[in-house]
């Protein structure tokens, strides 16, 4: 069984019920925009977040067990040394909220993916702190809501690619495009084109250390996008071509010899 | 000086006024679509060809010298020992004679190219015999004409892409969709998406032994793309990077020792 | 069942029996020195062939088949389209008589790879017709005989260094060593450190359309290389990481849509 | 002009004449042995110091100027923002104290790469702060004293190796062995081999938003490598290939469009 953890932000579903002490900072407009977005997150997403889509999404693998579900609210984000020992493969979803992520539990989602854990960054993820100190790049882009995208792939061999088609339309997807600053992907899996005319890099892998990472850049919070059967397919797929827990490893060191 | 080679298939441009023995394989249809388009193509490049497009456009850089024009009707194609031994930087374009180049020249320009001349391969010359030879592939896509095309790039420190801006739009421009099936780029300089939804990678170099290849999707015949002041731009800033005749090889030959 | 065939230009092993029209070029110490190198060859290898060797080591998988031998004498080298259709990954062994291969079998393996069929070049078979077709270099290199070898692994999570300590020793091996003319590897698995300082890219990847080629550079005809046990898991696990019958095409082409 | 900061933690060159308050966890037989070292650097370095060495080595291009050398002991390490600001390449060589830079300098440092400062991390630099946090991975490696190497180039055309022999020889130089855990370089220039068998990626480039960082394994602190005149060429290319104060930028921010 591959033993995956999902860390959601968990913060826009919530934002019409409760407030959060950084959500200061947004201004009062921003507040507002926020709060009206999460009744739409509710529509979107069956069970009212995007944990329970996602866990929903990989649990459809026999060979999956979803074993921790994480927050941004919950103590080390539920994150812990424990939590991350138990995880052959984390997804992680997060937008507003990114740099409430605590150094510490940064840094050792970080480590366990060199490690040999496996990481998948989805969609707005590409701004948080465990991918920006994986790749070693500001991970900022273009961006503009309520577009729609052609997810092209440019690898039809890659292992994440497998059973899709070489299109997949997107009705309603925000835009992201170039200039992405990443550092060359090891392996370049698909390409998105949207609406106004941008390009982006919608699906890349690195590996760092022992893990792979993959970003996934599909499913913006008020879309249906992780409903689309490819979608799924690809997260599904990606979740085995991360997940090595045989190469896991205790501790990188130098050795002397 | 750089000194640049322009191959030009000059097929197209001459359908109006003569027949060449290969066309008879595209049946009468074939045949007239062709010929009609030879007009348009005059009507695009100032002195009627392709080839005085690129030679008007690469002689702008002061320390280029166009040395040679070599056509596919020429003895040898015009691409001889002599003329490569005396070009830095081949630009080649082509289209609707790829199988007419002879086996022999063919791998005689990959020979130079892997000794250390570089090679511009442009817009239909995806498919010539020296392309293919050097990259390894099919370099086969999708098609479609009568399309635009966002040009973006995704390499911004890059000498190709040196002063221009990170969006080039092309009003007209033939679709090429991926997939692109080429090697993965040593360098991905450009991504192109266009009208229809499709995106492909548009600017891409790889290293070839000794020398450079930079293959660059914009050109259809009949469209003004190399009369864009940002595309003429790169295609100059693209002789300067694939120019190294300082490691030109006289023979690359297995080393006892 | 994976379906394998090996390519083995069964020459050097023949060398005390019999000659070939082609061996006049090598001079009269060229073919006295290739003849007595044939006993040494019969020593090493069981059943007296590098194909022999070869077989026993892939058949220890239960999951793979070996389905044709082909040498360079037999009737199109034994390369015909029907056994082609029939090999998911060829192993391909070759020294002395490079360019005795026909360009019409040369390129019909490369037109296979292309489509999927996977493909190992092992040892001196870096300067074979397919192999040179595939990368687009030269392959060059230096070598000299008689050397010692320690294979290190600089990918430890990769599929085809899996069970393998981090370095082997071979206390015997031809050396092969850099400027080693190939494309930049997509992956790069091992590099060699020979006994006379040279160092050397011993075991690469590189994806051509819709299949795999990898590179292995142990194995001189004399040595006792392909009895190591960890080199044979190295071939093995190649063998299982090119296969990919699932995705192999009819035809590659240009598409109009 | 390319204006140069060097940093050299400059420790161990002072551990003769001085104590430093974070030596203490090395005990007792740690402080001795690395005191004794004191003497041996001074013999290796005109003028006593390793950063003597850098900037009289790069000093030996008209086009360079050393602006600023920076120590760990000086406030904020000498690398503050006006340093940063006005350094187009940063030389870092470190070794004893990596642990004990600032995370803020670490992540001013990373910070101006990825705007577009050059960067070349030497030798034991590679467990540096700024290095790991700017390829992601630990750079951790095998390594052992008193050993030598031959340093070949596999990218004879690189800029980083023009003017330099396929192969250099160091006498004397640290075994630096695989596995070393970086991310796959953009570009691999350099592949050393030692007496002990081991072999290394010694020279590799990798691009990080608008900057480009070097590594270069040769220049263990008692050895004589930074006077090996074609070692200093090397350096002295990669400072120039590095360089790139046009492209440096301000700010690195999403952009809503």
């Amino acid at each position: 069984m591959i033993r995956v953890t999902i860390f959601n932000e968990y913060v826009q579903e919530q934002l019409n019920k409760r407030t959060f002490p950084f959500q200061e900072s947004w201004g009062e407009e921003g507040i507002r925009l926020m709060s009206d977005r999460a009744d739409e997150i509710a529509a979107a997403h069956e069970g009212g977040a995007i944990h329970d889509t996602l866990k929903a999404l990989v649990s459809e693998c026999e060979d999956v067990e979803v074993r921790h579900i994480a927050t941004l609210e919950m103590p080390e984000h539920g994150l812990t040394e424990e939590v991350l020992a138990d995880t052959d493969v984390l997804l992680w979803w997060s937008h507003l909220a990114q740099e409430e992520i605590s150094d510490e539990v940064a840094h050792r989602v970080r480590d366990h993916v060199q490690r040999g854990m496996g990481v998948i960054f989805l969609h707005s993820a590409h701004m948080c702190k465990p991918m920006r100190e994986l790749l070693g790049t500001s991970c900022t882009l273009r961006w503009r809501e309520g577009d729609n995208e052609h997810l092209w792939c440019c690898n039809p061999t890659h292992p994440i690619a497998k059973g899709v088609p070489v299109c997949i339309w997107l009705e309603e997807e925000e835009m992201y495009g170039e200039y992405f600053d990443i550092p060359k992907p090891d392996e370049l899996v698909f390409i998105g084109g949207f609406g106004g005319g941008e390009v982006f890099r919608s699906g890349c892998v690195w590996n760092r250390g022992y893990g792979k990472v993959f970003y996934f850049q599909p499913g913006h919070e008020t879309n249906r996008a992780y409903f689309n059967p490819d979608i799924r397919r690809i997260i599904r797929n990606a979740v085995h071509y991360v997940a090595n827990p045989e190469c896991r490893q205790e501790k990188l060191e130098c050795l002397p010899v």
